[in-house]
């Protein structure tokens, strides 16, 4: 709870429209989309400028008051849940476009601007945003630039941070820094890398410059139906062999087809196919079809059932709605589900496949794989019951040895969605305490008290092994 | 000079033969290819192995003894250059390429690798390394790590940070760390990000993993000829307006033609020619023709002389060969040149061009432009006779003025070649102090002591503005 001073000092920067402290009314900000972890914030404050971000972060800094920035609340590794009682700097507010060079490739935005709108904005010029992760009708590119987002376009186009060249960052400290360049690139030491993906532990960014992309003269959509899970997986890398980089390439698994053909997005998948590949390929008009055609050779060569041209946008709309609500049609055959994320070699694919499903079978969970195959970035979707507490224990201990199975084949634990609180005990398989404490310190530059979004991507030291302590505090090593 | 305890260490260290200390044998590495400052190391040491680095370092940094990495010297801003008398850590003797995997695209490779032997040692597979600097012959991997080196290609495919997964680093403290991620994005914060492009500052990288690409299926490359500078940058623009993403495009004006046709590699440009477009387009069989028809297009509607295709390979190459040996065909014409290296939007090409001219004419020096323009990174070459010093210092200066120009438009004053110690003063003009420290206080982290490369890329407090102090050491804030 904060105190009457800290009110109205906060009050005094932002108004008292944009400070909310009434528990009642803060309670919705007690997690983000990860909502098997939640804790109450101390208040919500709503700042309109980037001057007034500084102002308040200044304050917070002044007087050891932890905080945290939030998007749209859509992150899957609870990035914006206050474990530690902070103030949330929710930055919805401040959801402006502030300029668009059609010329130079370039806009900048407001972190609280929505994904989507961007390229609804643009697409009258011809221009989209290339990086489109599954919410991005609702999430803003402030957290895509925290969580350095992915999507289903990123296998050739890249995730946020090849896409973001630039930002003005409130440090934790409290001071304006502007990092990137809008041409050309990092010069000196990369800051701006270090941002990009560092789950709002480093800074509040408060404008982004992003790329804008040229849409593509045309867009050819293919949906390959397969009777073995192995001939699905062996089609994405002959993809890549045969030179196609594929604008995206996503795989769904059986228990997945069934899930998104219950849902509004009913595609018709034929119930005995194993695994469904959505392959988009895009370019000037004149090679298209071409290409197309030889992706269509490529899944003949690897025994698909059928595979067939999306016949208009209407049904290249369908494939790509039945895909992108995979996630939330998996609630209408599971009371609750976890999702996870990790990323494997390409050519291990069909062995983890194979050992996910037998670790689903030793576990009696039911595991469904909706996943961006090009990048080896897989997303299984282990269902369960939270009304059986027991049930989501085993669904927890399932995900992480998915996560270590991950890492044991050579990729790592997360693709795209952070590692927040979720992941925080496998940074501690995936890395060695050397290279945690190289985080560490870097960390500490930025925020030396440890006040901004504290307890997140870095397990304490006691924690490493065991349930972390959502109390400890980052520990610093006196040196690399 | 070492002293006799010191030579005694080292040489247990790598044995007698890797060390060169007599001062007639280490006098050939008093600079880079940056050649207008020169300065003598102490010693010159060749481990070959990552422990044998190590081992140094750890020796270096309990005996207070400054170091630095060097690869092939092909460096173009002076960061291999030893201002503070440091020892030469040559990585030429770890030039192994440690393990290939074509299934998953990856190749491991010690720092002293040089860039086209990669591509050499895999083409039979059918695949090569994108990141082709002019001087990919002979540079190393490990010095393009270093430099973040860019290249003709890399206006489609990236630069060195975007090929870059993983490194094995030794640290300046001697400790050996694994930074980045065979697969998939960083995880915590991106470290490896930090240490590409870092000029030898912040470590040195004795083992390399990085993404190898499957060669493209065709490849079509077209020679523009332009009667006016203007209607080339049109052009370039006009491509990428198009989403024609050319996987080369390289311009030269018509001093540079001149020089490149009296080299060994004459193409016969007609001797009225303003502006040359050399432009590559790449991808599958099928379409690559009509991407180069639309080229065609694009280059006749902005008054194009002529266009033509590479009748075959033999022309291909000479047309590369030519633009690749542009910068020592300067020397045919003038005894001496500098190579700049800036970045600007691509709308302000012809701005930038037209006033390097005025420039040019005001300082009374030729200046030949060979240069990417897909990505807007010039690279004039001025002309100057080092035998007058006036002329060097007029030449000096007008590299800077031209810089200036360049961050004024709202570029950068580095695509490629870093800062190393050239562009020391124009750190400063870039940024301002906050930025410079928060620069410092990231490379502290990684070298407390400031034993590692010192003097480069930071400019000390006393040498803003001014020239830079070279013994002075980096300034350490208290806090971003």
């Amino acid at each position: 709870m904060l105190d009457t001073q800290s009110i109205q000092a906060i009050q005094c920067i932002v108004g008292e429209k944009n400070l909310l402290y009434d528990p009642a009314r803060i309670k919705a900000y007690n997690c983000d989309a990860y909502t098997a972890e939640k804790a109450e914030p101390t208040a919500v404050v709503f700042p309109e400028t980037t001057e007034q971000v500084s102002l308040l972060v200044q304050y917070f800094y002044q007087h050891g008051i932890a905080f945290l920035p939030r998007g749209a609340g859509t992150g899957l590794s609870g990035g914006a849940t206050p474990t530690h009682h902070e103030v949330i700097i929710n930055l919805v507010k401040m959801d402006k476009i502030l300029s668009i060079d059609y010329e130079n490739h370039r806009a900048v935005v407001q972190p609280g601007f929505v994904n989507l709108h961007l390229t609804q904005k643009i697409a009258s010029h011809g221009f989209y945003y290339a990086p489109d992760p599954s919410s991005q009708s609702v999430c803003t590119i402030g957290g895509n630039v925290a969580e350095n987002s992915g999507g289903s376009h990123c296998l050739k186009y890249g995730v946020t941070t090849n896409h973001v060249v630039a930002v003005k960052c409130v440090l934790p400290t409290g001071r304006i820094v502007e990092l990137g360049e809008n041409f050309g690139d990092a010069v000196g030491y990369d800051l701006l890398g270090v941002v990009v993906g560092s789950e709002g532990t480093l800074g509040i960014v408060t404008e982004i410059t992003v790329k804008i992309l040229k849409k593509p003269e045309s867009v050819k959509t293919l949906l390959a139906l397969f009777d073995r899970v192995e001939d699905a997986s062996d089609t994405v890398s002959a993809l890549i062999r045969h030179g196609i980089i594929p604008a995206a390439c996503e795989m769904m698994d059986k228990l997945t087809l069934y899930a998104v053909d219950k849902s509004h997005y009913r595609v018709g998948y034929p119930s005995d196919i194993e695994a469904v590949l959505l392959i988009e390929v895009d370019g000037l008009e004149a090679g298209v079809d071409d290409v197309a055609a030889e992706v269509m050779n490529v899944c003949t060569a690897h025994h698909v059932r059928t595979v067939k041209l999306a016949a208009n946008d209407a049904e290249r709309d369908l494939w790509w709605k039945s895909r992108k609500m995979a996630f939330p049609a998996i609630g209408r055959i599971s009371n609750d589900y976890l999702v996870q994320d990790g990323v494997i070699p390409r050519s291990q694919l069909t062995h983890v496949l194979e050992t996910i499903a037998a670790l689903s079978q030793q576990f009696g969970l039911r595991v469904a794989n909706v996943f961006h195959a090009g990048d080896g970035n897989l997303h299984p979707l282990i269902c369960y019951d939270a009304r059986n507490p027991e049930e989501l224990a085993r669904a927890v201990m399932l995900g992480q040895q998915i996560l270590e199975l991950c890492v044991d084949v050579g990729g790592s634990i997360t693709g795209e969605h952070g590692v927040g609180i979720e992941k925080i005990q496998q940074m501690a398989y995936m890395y060695n305490e050397l290279d945690l404490n190289a985080q560490s310190r870097l960390r500490q530059i930025f925020d030396p008290l440890g006040l901004c979004n504290p307890g997140k991507i870095l397990p304490t030291p006691q924690s490493c092994g065991d349930r972390p302590t959502r109390h400890g505090v980052v520990s610093i090593p006196s040196s690399l």
